[in-house]
């Protein structure tokens, strides 16, 4: 026990510092690592496998409706870049410039991608002919450049793992249900995968992506009450497609613009999660994306038969579920913190009396409850349990949440609430006016994540110039 | 037919103009296409499924063998590249430099990796105390980039896609066996899932990668006679570990050294299977890595009950295959041609009196034998078509290669028979002095490819300077 008591002190507590708790885990359940590169990190094993776990879920989803992955190049020459005019002004200020190859200088910069609509857009001024080549159901799953000043792991970083779906289509009809398709597929993704509940919404006029006809967005709240973009969906209608001069001829032999959609997800899931489920004894995992599912720890291990019949489980419950064996020369009371900073979801304990009685521990990590079971249905007993960390954590969330929304109707109850119960989602109405949206943010610190698709009628009112409400928004800090 | 010979005559005869054959067919079965990016390209969808396939086949033994994957960043700041003197010296002049972000010059130029064991290095120097961190066995899956004066599709590109292990050990024996183990995985890789031949050997000095003790690589054989590198395996020996001031405490309480190994892989391999087995016809794809393995073209049908008998054969099937059925409204004759561009190994040919008799035609890509075949036992009527595409196709290139393999003894009979029988693999014996490597390229055209591990001894006079050899060097013409 003094071991384990050692290990937990070694992370600041949330309630204390929450930014340090969050480095903390970062570090200590060997997510990632710092370089010397600024603003970029190294995604270690145990941090990569989640993000492979993420990639297989959505991977075979998208492939499921049909989308194909491409690779495109990673720089964008500049007057490339260029071509659309809203996007190059949103995105120019933050890129990497290439400038020279070898000794020589370039006769053209080029740029590192911070994400590849132009690319895509040029590719498809390629390739696109005819409506039998539409639509394009593309995606590709890389890393983007985006020169942050100030960068924390996972969340900001210059340099972060995504996958980018870029699809065209005949017509601003299919466009737009392929958008909130994929925004469906996202949010379906987070709440059923990683237990994470999330908002879908549109986001503002002041907010949308450059170059988008409208973004569509999933917020989720972290556990100290900001939100996080989870993922964006994009409609970009034809407007790429007018600057690239991507046309189509129809089935009436005319020739058309196609409409454009752009989706990504990023590796902020894997901050989310940690913000979302984690607590003061490191990180809990959603048991779908868990690296290791159940850690098994052998108790007196060095006894007659107890490593012998730890392995028979760990090859047993293998074809199952991802399972590691832990029989390394630490004391159990050690590993017992290991797995629980690393936020393996299940652990089975085991030793000597167990092996006598035909029966092990198992202890669910977000609760630390033990359960005693018998090794003769052990698999279904593992189910189950991985069953209850889902409904537990899910919880757990959507508790944290529901206190943490609070519906406010003028500036005055916003301030107050924020100041007595800290951040959380803000429910206000809004005429609609970005001069409204940016006054909310200067006076109360929140600024608009989206107008949820789910809307209620709070109040006729503008919250904050009290002329009539067009809608009602969800205002928060966010990471 | 006439559709058909349409698409045929559309590429290059490999007769006429291998180079312009290889690249028809880039094209043409819509591998990649090309950019406004110099140099670099697209990877279609039809080709990036060839490398999820590479990928998939290869992480997996990977993991198996206890590696594990990890993302490092893609930029690498210029005083980092250059603490191995060896290293930088190869890497510098073909690298892209970064001196921009957004609107600021940078501090410190940043490179975009051309390989990454700086990164490596300074990662385990940072997480490496004791021999209880050793060994740690790594693997990226990223794109890197080399600033290549001429380029050309998957062969030569100025960004690519790889793996690159990187391993480090307690011990240079251990180290020595990782690099023959993943050399050995290579090689197995190529010739039991791609069926292509490989010679596996040592680089000479000369050759080594830059900042290595010994290089390892596996050659193949093109059909034109030019030999390809198709993978290689490095053993850095301690010299990284010292410029990176990389020590572990050993199990007797001394500081240590540790060694170093790094392997890799890249999109090459798609050139290595176009060159080794593709025809006049197009692409011919080896099983394990075919993104379609079986395509179903239904004959006649618009008749009643073709196309739900075809997909009724699709739905069966695609359990344990990758399948397409074409129901497009091309011609029969026109999907032939297209399939067989496209290298589908397996074409099966179903219209209504097949139906009617039960029965289906399966057609081989690699000599367009066809077969009926009944519909009771198709799934192992497949099964063996696609082992005898395998057998078909690696016996064609063990023969190409067997015919292309050359043993010279004089510098003379070297000339004579490159110029009687074109490229080919020269087996001639080497004293070991660089000057003779020189002076062979330089008056026969061929390099040094490797020192074979299978040695043989051909004469025992250096094919150049008539003193004793030291071993037998395979020399080649290379991509």
């Amino acid at each position: 026990m003094a071991d384990q008591k050692k290990m937990v002190e070694e992370i600041t507590s949330m309630e204390e510092d929450f930014a340090k708790w969050y480095t903390d885990i970062c570090k200590k359940a060997e997510l990632v690592e710092y370089t010397s590169v600024k603003g970029c990190m190294v995604i270690r094993p145990y941090g990569y496998a989640i993000w492979e776990n993420i990639q297989k879920i959505l991977d075979a989803k998208f492939k499921e409706l049909g989308h194909e992955n491409v690779c495109m190049p990673m720089f964008i020459p500049e007057s490339l870049l260029q071509k659309e005019k809203d996007h190059v002004e949103g995105f120019a200020p933050e890129v990497a410039w290439v400038t020279h190859g070898g000794s020589e200088k370039l006769e053209e910069r080029l740029c590192v991608r911070p994400t590849s609509e132009t690319l895509f857009c040029e590719h498809y001024a390629n390739i696109i002919q005819s409506h039998r080549d539409l639509p394009k159901l593309y995606n590709q799953w890389v890393s983007v450049v985006r020169w942050e000043k100030t960068t924390r792991p996972f969340l900001r970083s210059r340099e972060f793992l995504w996958q980018e779906g870029h699809t065209i289509h005949a017509t601003a009809e299919e466009a737009i249900a392929e958008t909130e398709q994929m925004l469906n597929v996202y949010a379906d993704f987070c709440e059923q995968n990683l237990q994470i509940p999330v908002v879908k919404g549109q986001k503002t006029e002041s907010d949308k992506f450059a170059g988008a006809v409208s973004t569509y967005a999933i917020e989720a709240l972290m556990h100290d009450g900001k939100a996080l973009q989870a993922g964006t969906s994009h409609y970009f209608g034809d407007g790429f497609a007018k600057a690239f001069g991507i046309q189509y001829q129809s089935k009436e032999n005319k020739l058309e613009y196609p409409h454009q959609t752009s989706w990504g997800m990023t590796t902020r899931l894997i901050g989310a999660i940690i913000m979302t489920h984690g607590d003061n004894n490191g990180l809990v995992l959603p048991p779908d994306v868990a690296p290791i599912q159940v850690v098994i720890i052998p108790v007196a291990q060095h006894k007659e038969g107890v490593l012998e019949k730890a392995e028979e489980i760990r090859s047993q419950l293998s074809s199952s579920y991802r399972v590691k064996l832990d029989d390394s020369d630490q004391s159990p009371g050690w590993k017992y913190s290991e797995y629980e900073m690393k936020g393996v979801p299940v652990r089975l304990e085991i030793g000597p009396r167990d092996i006598e009685a035909g029966q092990c521990v198992l202890v669910t990590r977000h609760n630390r409850e033990k359960t005693v079971v018998s090794l003769d249905n052990l698999e279904s007993a593992i189910a189950e349990k991985l069953a209850e960390v889902k409904a537990g954590i899910w919880e757990k969330a959507v508790e944290n949440r529901k206190n943490r929304t609070y519906k406010c109707t003028t500036m005055d109850e916003i301030k107050q609430v924020l100041a007595e119960k800290g951040d959380g989602f803000v429910e206000a109405m809004w005429c609609g006016d970005e001069a409204c949206e940016d006054k909310v943010k200067e006076e109360t610190g929140v600024g608009s994540r989206c107008i949820p698709f789910a809307q209620e009628q709070i109040s006729d009112k503008c919250v904050c110039c009290g002329k009539p409400a067009k809608c009602m928004v969800m205002w928060a800090n966010a990471y």
